[in-house]
């Protein structure tokens, strides 16, 4: 695996100098805490975590996998105590709100986390990655039982959270999902059904895993307007908030994967699982779509750091591989051949690679900036933030995860046939990336929320 | 895996309506059994083939890879009874020269046969596809002796050939490249030097592995005007032609790859291994270069077999698969969705795939029917070819093999999330076609290539 060294100086280029970050943030109501100063001493810490903690499990992740067993997912060697010194220094409560202990950072700073952290082991960022959907649904249309039950413990870490949306006969198409959720008489649901690709959905690495799962009501109308949204914990959640009786859902097998293998992807099976209604009944997917944009944005990073972590394997290679020499004469007249940097079409590639990481970078990070304005701001302001991110957010998350999946090739490109053997890590990274293009929406399904937004 | 249906009717049609092959081959001495008839006798025998001996054996050669242990590769399972049956078959022998056993067809019915069994499983078809440069390389440069030990088993199938060019410290630029040859009393030569990413370099499928082996004379200029080529046949070959003693020549390890598994990818050691000169000394890059346009193409099917193979997989898929309606109205009125199919989008990248799969087929078989003119045309008509082949092949190799994993990542894209899933076995056309943009040079060297012919 390349060496990943945290791109400190651009990351913090484009929070200062491009989008003015303290500015705006010292203008918009709770987030005045967001000074230069700490968002600098916030993307220092998280570089060193990224480097020094997560980047060493990357390659372990890709050869060892997950390891199902009927009781529970065994992730990747080291992992789990990655895991445990991520919650014990408070990352996974950086952009959380602070009435559930959150630290109420920007949500800027914690896609630039999801990206330090991410770009260092992409695998390993979806186990509290896909905590956010979890936290967003039930802070955003939860009740207060639901919110005082769930929500500190998902903030802290302590929990992760998924999102079980996909049956195996539909994704893009969730109206025709088909798992179902019988009102009991003590005003939960049995929820029984069987939902795929469930990313992080069984693993070693927290106490409880709170699953918001989509399923129908007995009356629900057909279709989309007929999809209800719970709560369902993998282990039961007694009254003074611990962790009770597993509930009945398992793990039943977990996808062997093109990449990503450091994550669980998980078949769940619900069997009359006991769940709790959020919000509406029949309004499930209109909740989702609350923060699908933020989503589609926290999955656009993988694009960003794959781009980025193949533009670092691709240079330092490019520096030291000799082959032919310069078209413009000898630059390294000592040594037998000249370092194939000098070589334009390689100089192309490694361009490409550093536009696409840079300006993926300028362009994640605004439209973060503008979640936080739509979040935080006032309603003019909200008003055209939230417009522009309907605009871009599907440009966003199709082209930067192309791009980063293009990137990795050139990286793969750059290194000739080694590029090819797995024994350099730069073909593992066009294998994490490839999934990025597939899930939150594939990219034509990106095309298809921005032809309709005009519509 | 996609089932492999071999396109036969596609094959045909270019060989007989495009390319007027009767036409072209009766009038090129030598070839005047190439009819329409017996050509496409052999296309129909050639799909069998692939269809229902090696397309079985895609999935398994990927799963299972090769082993190594100190004496030998073993290859996937079912891989050598494969071999047997197609030397049985007489297909290694198929456009090989008459007098050395070979049945005298054009290479363009090689090529049409390496995309058929290559389409089915290109991880086993590089093992008799090397032995093509060590026939061409014997056969254009060495003397009678060489051609009457080599050139019988080679055709025949029952030995295969490599080429060992690389080095660890040189791939492009042979004029870096270390293995010396020392010279000996009885006229051999001693080669000592370690070679890497030797494709077939070591396998159970054959009785001996005749090696081309590019090495340095003790007085030999440096760069690339020092290096001559070499026979090293794995084991020494007696006077009466039967296998010997196994020469000093090791597979020290195989790679860990990307993909095409199946192949065994090999680090060979020469441990002054008996070698014999082939053609002039220091003269061994020229003597290559006659025959390079024809490996290329030989390379480039790679990316019209995986543009072919994931096209089949995905069309199947977009039948089959259910989600969301037509844009013009219900095309399937009684299911719950309409097939997938009838989407714009995936239509584009179907028929993306398609004219990919069908244009990269035209272009190869019209440029292995100009190497069929150089070789037997008139001195006019052979110069007028071998221009355009000189024009025309690099643009051929790199095209192809670049839209080639276009293709793959098409065919996995029309499969959403179940595209990168191994059971579908579309990532793995991913995972193997990428290697076609780097081997036999890269995309960036064909360039440099195509520009070098107009200087």
């Amino acid at each position: 695996m390349p060496d990943y060294k945290a791109p400190v100086r651009d990351i913090q280029f484009v929070v200062n100098e491009v989008l003015e970050s303290e500015k705006v943030y010292q203008s918009l109501p709770g987030y005045e805490e967001a000074t230069e100063d700490l968002m600098n001493a916030i993307i220092d810490e998280g570089a060193r975590f990224a480097e020094n903690v997560l980047a060493p499990l990357n390659r372990v992740g890709d050869e060892e996998g997950c390891q199902w067993n009927p009781e529970c997912v065994t992730t990747p060697e080291g992992y789990k105590e990655a895991y445990a010194q991520y919650v014990d220094n408070g990352w996974p409560a950086l952009s959380a709100a602070p009435e559930y202990g959150g630290q109420g950072m920007p949500t800027l700073m914690g896609i630039i986390m999801s990206e330090l952290a991410g770009t260092a082991d992409w695998a390993w960022v979806m186990y509290p990655g896909l905590s956010h959907g979890a936290v967003d649904t039930v802070a955003e249309h939860g009740d207060a039982e639901q919110k005082a039950k769930y929500l500190t413990k998902l903030v802290s870490g302590e929990w992760t959270g998924t999102m079980c949306l996909t049956e195996s006969q539909c994704g893009s198409d969730l109206g025709l999902l088909r798992t179902k959720a019988e009102p009991q008489a003590d005003g939960s649901y049995a929820i029984t059904g069987t939902k795929i690709f469930i990313s992080a959905g069984e693993h070693d690495m927290a106490d409880n895993i709170v699953h918001i799962v989509l399923a129908r009501l007995p009356d629900a109308p057909a279709g989309t307007k007929g999809i209800s949204l719970f709560i369902v914990p993998r282990c039961n959640v007694n009254d003074d908030g611990s962790v009770g009786e597993r509930n009945a859902v398992n793990c039943a097998s977990i996808e062997k994967k093109m990449g990503i293998h450091g994550n669980a992807t998980c078949v769940l099976n619900f069997d009359g699982a006991r769940g709790f209604l959020i919000g509406e009944p029949n309004r499930g997917l209109n909740a989702m779509f609350t923060f699908m944009n933020t989503a589609r944005i926290g999955t656009a990073v993988q694009g960003l750091a794959h781009a980025e972590l193949s533009f670092q394997g691709a240079l330092t290679y490019a520096k030291d591989r000799l082959a032919m020499r310069s078209l413009t004469g000898p630059k390294n007249p000592d040594g037998p051949a000249d370092p194939i940097i000098v070589h334009p079409d390689v100089r192309r590639m490694l361009l490409t690679q550093k536009a696409f990481a840079e300006g993926s970078r300028a362009f994640l990070y605004f439209l973060a900036q503008q979640g936080d304005i739509v979040a935080k701001g006032s309603e003019e302001d909200a008003k055209v933030a939230d417009d522009l991110m309907a605009l871009l957010t599907p440009i966003g998350k199709a082209f930067v995860t192309e791009v980063g999946f293009e990137s990795a090739n050139l990286g793969v490109q750059v290194y000739g046939g080694h590029g090819f053997i797995r024994e350099w890590g730069m073909e593992q990274i066009v294998r994490d990336a490839r999934i990025a293009m597939l899930y939150e929406g594939t990219t034509g399904i990106q095309a298809l929320d921005l032809s309709l937004i005009h519509i």
